[in-house]
């Protein structure tokens, strides 16, 4: 099944089940997402079983699926994307066994067609685009085996950057605060079994198409991920239990292959052409440019909807 | 005033005011702490007004004055532990001119005299004794004289730490996520006003008494450090908006003299046993030890209560 939430006035927005044509929603027996994954395994069978949508759904009305979360906690596991940054932003770092990971800001995840508000133009703007899991209640130490269990619900997220603050944060190995601005999510949350052989192995098997502008910038594919999400998972749980509603980010869709199939932001490029031509010609985005995100499965379908979002001055 | 939030079966809890001599209470007009910061110049005066305490105030009922936020971001400006800290750690970082800051877990903070359930004594169980601020909402891009009036209340934390994660963590440049479990809280949040000459330029103007199992630990001084409260809140909002009930930390207290008046960490403390006798003699906690903390004024005040907490094992 597919999700939305709907703009109602309060900062939690109204859940909706949405039809399989993504026209049309029916009512939710709870109010919120939040309500439904403290609540998962009682209240997931009511809404898988809406078979009747009587309301038109209107894409002005679409909110972040989880408008705002108790945590977002974002990896950085397609290794083709981190290498390449380690060498651009020039941080020399042993490789870890495990998933990188920090946590970012999320009292607030931007709608999918949301104007984007960013404090200076000169800092650098960037988008990431990237696959994302929500869990329910995940108890602390929770093997691998369990923790792919608790993965409820898939979900697409443009995880903005600001680039000329993410290096400097990086190296005084605190991790980014001012770099990383809310993010954005796509309409629709999905159900892992909805995603068919669009998931595999706890990754994403389908292609993240990235325009800015409306000129074609990126299409990697998914499913690269050096850590499942299952993995990720059970690694943000190692020390601490994980509230339901909990996101987790992939990190950057990126491939080996970047030079043929492109990036999911703008500083991969811009360290292709760094590594290729010794300089980048790319600049970051300006106030008034868009960026479109789309995940598509190798069948055309777009589960998630799209991300269509300009970025606007203060 | 000095508020607190008492046990009643919900997440959030229910708000109070403390009477002056801290051993009774009064209901709020609000339901939860989060409910008065998001319309703090209404409730305020409400809350500052109660001058009748029916209630006795019974300890074993009192959680954190936020038991969650949406947001936990936690600087390091005592420039004596941060110093030591990286030479230990055996990070080589350039000095930065602005707070040091991280994201870390905040949709729980123990209460003042809750069991901390920790995964692995093996990972270096460490306290981190701390003050910090809670904020109403903030615009994004404020100024510093703008951010200091947005601090509401001045709260005492610990922040605890697995030290055998802290540094491989560090030096990936994603900042803590296994190393940083949930934070505890002392009893009492405190208006700056209320805490009079105890508060001097966005510092807490007292001692932080550290107890180890009965064991004087520290009694380091809070007016140290190198970037007041009000810096933190407008580093933090450089490029976000602070939604309401954002709590910032100072990062432990720590004093130039630390040989003299005590650490507010285990980790400090080994590090001076590494820099003056070549190695660590002190261990780290282990599963059945207490740490007590409380912050203590000039005139004998203790205006936070005390943090008194037992480790155990999951």
């Amino acid at each position: 099944m597919r999700l939305a939430t709907l703009k109602d006035g309060t900062k939690d927005g109204r859940l909706v089940v949405v039809s399989p044509d993504g026209s049309a929603c029916a009512p939710a027996p709870v109010k919120t997402l939040q309500e439904a994954l403290e609540d998962w395994d009682a209240v997931a069978p009511q809404l898988a079983a809406a078979s009747n949508f009587p309301d038109p759904l209107d894409a002005s009305q679409i909110l972040a699926p989880l408008p705002r979360a108790w945590q977002w906690l974002d990896g950085s596991v397609y290794a083709s994307h981190g290498a390449l940054m380690d060498k651009v932003i020039g941080v020399d770092k042993e490789p870890v066994p495990w998933p990188l990971m920090y946590q970012g800001v999320s009292n607030k995840f931007y709608g999918p067609g949301e104007d984007v508000v960013m404090a200076d133009e000169a800092l650098g703007i960037d988008f990431e685009g990237e696959f994302g899991v929500i869990v329910d209640e995940v108890p602390m130490g929770v093997s691998l085996e369990q923790a792919g269990k608790h993965i409820r619900l898939v979900v697409q997220i443009n995880d903005w950057s600001l680039r000329a603050l993410a290096g400097p944060e990086m190296k005084t190995g605190f991790g980014w605060v001012q770099a990383k601005p809310p993010c954005s999510m796509a309409p629709f949350a999905v159900t892992p079994d909805e995603l068919g052989d669009a998931w595999e192995d706890f990754q994403p098997n389908m292609n993240l198409a990235v325009f800015w502008n409306d000129a074609k910038f990126g299409n990697a594919h998914g499913k690269a991920m050096g850590h499942g999400f299952d993995a990720l998972v059970a690694h943000a749980a190692r020390t601490r239990s994980l509230v339901a509603g909990t996101v987790i980010g992939s990190g950057t869709v990126s491939n080996a292959n970047f030079r043929e199939v492109g990036s999911s932001c703008i500083a991969e490029r811009r360290g292709i052409e760094i590594v290729d031509e010794g300089a980048a010609r790319t600049d970051f985005m300006k106030y008034g440019d868009r960026v479109r995100m789309e995940a598509r499965a190798a069948d055309g379908r777009t589960p998630f909807g799209a991300i269509d979002q300009k970025v606007v001055r203060p």
